[in-house]
């Protein structure tokens, strides 16, 4: 029998409805493949996209050539721009705004690797401090309210480049799927002065069923609410708000909590397509009291269909425990 | 150069960036194929569905026999189902209700068409009566709030079953997306004391330059912050609530109105995998002064990616205006 679940974060009600069985292969799992070729984001390639913002590299080595291990490149084709100032146009039926923001990609390694994992615990912890820093730039322009870090892997997912990257999007406004978490949160706090991730985790370490994998600073669950089968995040036990403002110290631990769980995955699937993202605390202060990071992993094993784009209400076949229990099982 | 803009109805912000060109050949459009095998929808399967709630058939035909034109059947693997009563269970992190609700299949044609676009006026027009008999009938459940009525073709859009064929999935509460567009469309009420669909419609005839085809009852355009390359919207003229009472004497002129759409689709895109979905109002008659029923075409062009999953914001590569442009030229 199916039920609907409500997401205590973004309030978004899920119907999980699950059939006859929650094996992954019984899903149409979408997967990744390389298909090679000429790939602009390797060692010797620099000129091929635009010059760098920033970069983690050998000492001595020069800007825009070799001697890197992650580099940060404005997209080639962005989204949105650093223009002058925000303009807002328009009455109540075509209101719109010019493309302000930033839209950087940041290139994971120097060799043709296809997924983070291929990387070393010190090599995802530079991906972790790249994005770190690529936060803390952007926070102090002033026409910048949120930085969206996110990554597509496969052609279902969104990706166009196969070689491991990230991108990270500025925007003048705070989205409003962050909004709604937010606003989420805070009558969270206010109801039970606390916040609500860190109600969320204490309630999920204490129930067990979703828990995906417990590392000294992170936790890796089956959301309640899931909207896909497999869905996962991953949450620090710490109440820190911004991303890039966690310690360092800890970023070894999410680099072997958040590689654990992409290679449980790969392990399930069969190297699934993916996205994953980062929500944050918008920049500011404001939200420190009762938001805190975290990470969504989505594998693409189910299409949006009709149904989920008329309503927002999506329809998850596999129940969010045993996606859990399964991927749990997998030894990594 | 890109620019944000806010969809009036959905309250929801896209990202226009359009790419050098707007050529419909220039995305990886996901098309649909037929893959043919054993069809349980043909006429002569009809023991290979769940018994039959609906039929349009010839006079002296049998419930489940051959002999009908267009057939309703319970969904095989239903997201919901006609349980007692809504339940709610849960505290404010764990919220969940029994999955009520109806779950239904309407089977286009008794022939093995891929394409609601193949049959005749008169065939399409018994699709809507269907429709339009099927929410008649489910909004007398007092248990249901509303009737999503939806289509998925094409793999890439979600479908498993190629037959040409339409869902509808009735809830006991009215979905998120619905509850934001009428909570706009009520405001829009409060301040112009006009229903927000038909001013949209007023303001796009008069611009005119996202209008995509206009017929004697119907628009179709595409909307001013579309969240897909090509999306386009119908609409009716005259200001109708709720689909289930569209009068049958305009229907003949939605069939050529949403079939011109669908052939122009067809001819840009290569017969891409789409959605569409009717937005109407809710059960009862609360909504009425300020909604206005609508049909959303989705064809299956780009992929959602890590961005989109974390903001709700779409970036969308073709300006709208390019998009009508492009389809008006279109001969069909």
């Amino acid at each position: 029998m199916s039920e609907f679940r409500r997401d205590p974060l973004s309030g978004r009600w899920v119907i999980v409805a699950p059939e006859r069985s929650a094996r992954p292969t019984d899903f149409p799992v979408e997967r990744r493949y390389g298909v090679g070729g000429f790939c602009p984001f390797c060692e010797g390639n620099e000129d091929k996209t635009p010059p760098e913002i920033f970069s983690i590299r050998k000492d001595g080595t020069a800007p825009n050539g070799p001697g890197w291990r992650v580099r940060v490149v404005p997209n080639r084709f962005p989204a949105l721009q650093m223009e002058d100032s925000l303009a807002r146009q328009g009455d109540g039926l075509c209101r719109r705004m010019n493309g302000l923001g930033a839209h950087e990609v940041i290139i994971e390694s120097p060799r043709h690797v296809l997924s983070l994992c291929e990387l070393d615990c010190a090599g995802v912890k530079e991906v972790f401090l790249t994005y770190r820093g690529r936060l803390r730039g952007l926070r102090e322009d002033p026409r910048l309210a949120y930085g969206m870090i996110f990554k597509n892997v496969g052609a279902a997912a969104g990706a166009t480049v196969e070689h491991s990257h990230s991108q990270l999007i500025a925007t003048p406004v705070v989205p409003a799927m962050v909004r709604t978490e937010l606003r989420n949160a805070r009558k969270h706090h206010e109801a039970h002065g606390a916040c609500l991730l860190c109600d969320i985790l204490s309630a999920e370490l204490a129930a067990g069923v979703r828990v995906v994998a417990r590392g000294d600073h992170f936790v890796a669950l089956a959301p309640f609410a899931a909207r896909f089968p497999f869905e996962t995040w991953v949450l620090p036990k710490a109440h820190v708000p911004h991303f890039e403002e966690h310690p360092a110290e800890a970023l070894d631990d999410l680099a072997a909590t958040l590689c654990g769980v992409l290679r449980r995955l790969d392990a399930a699937l069969g190297s699934p397509a993916y996205n994953y993202l980062i929500h944050t605390s918008p920049f500011g202060r404001r939200f420190d009291a009762y938001y805190h990071w975290h990470i969504e992993i989505i594998p693409c094993v189910t299409r949006v269909a009709g149904f989920e784009w008329g309503t927002g209400v999506y329809i998850n076949p596999v129940l969010p425990e045993s996606a859990a229990a399964f991927l749990t099982e997998i030894r990594v």
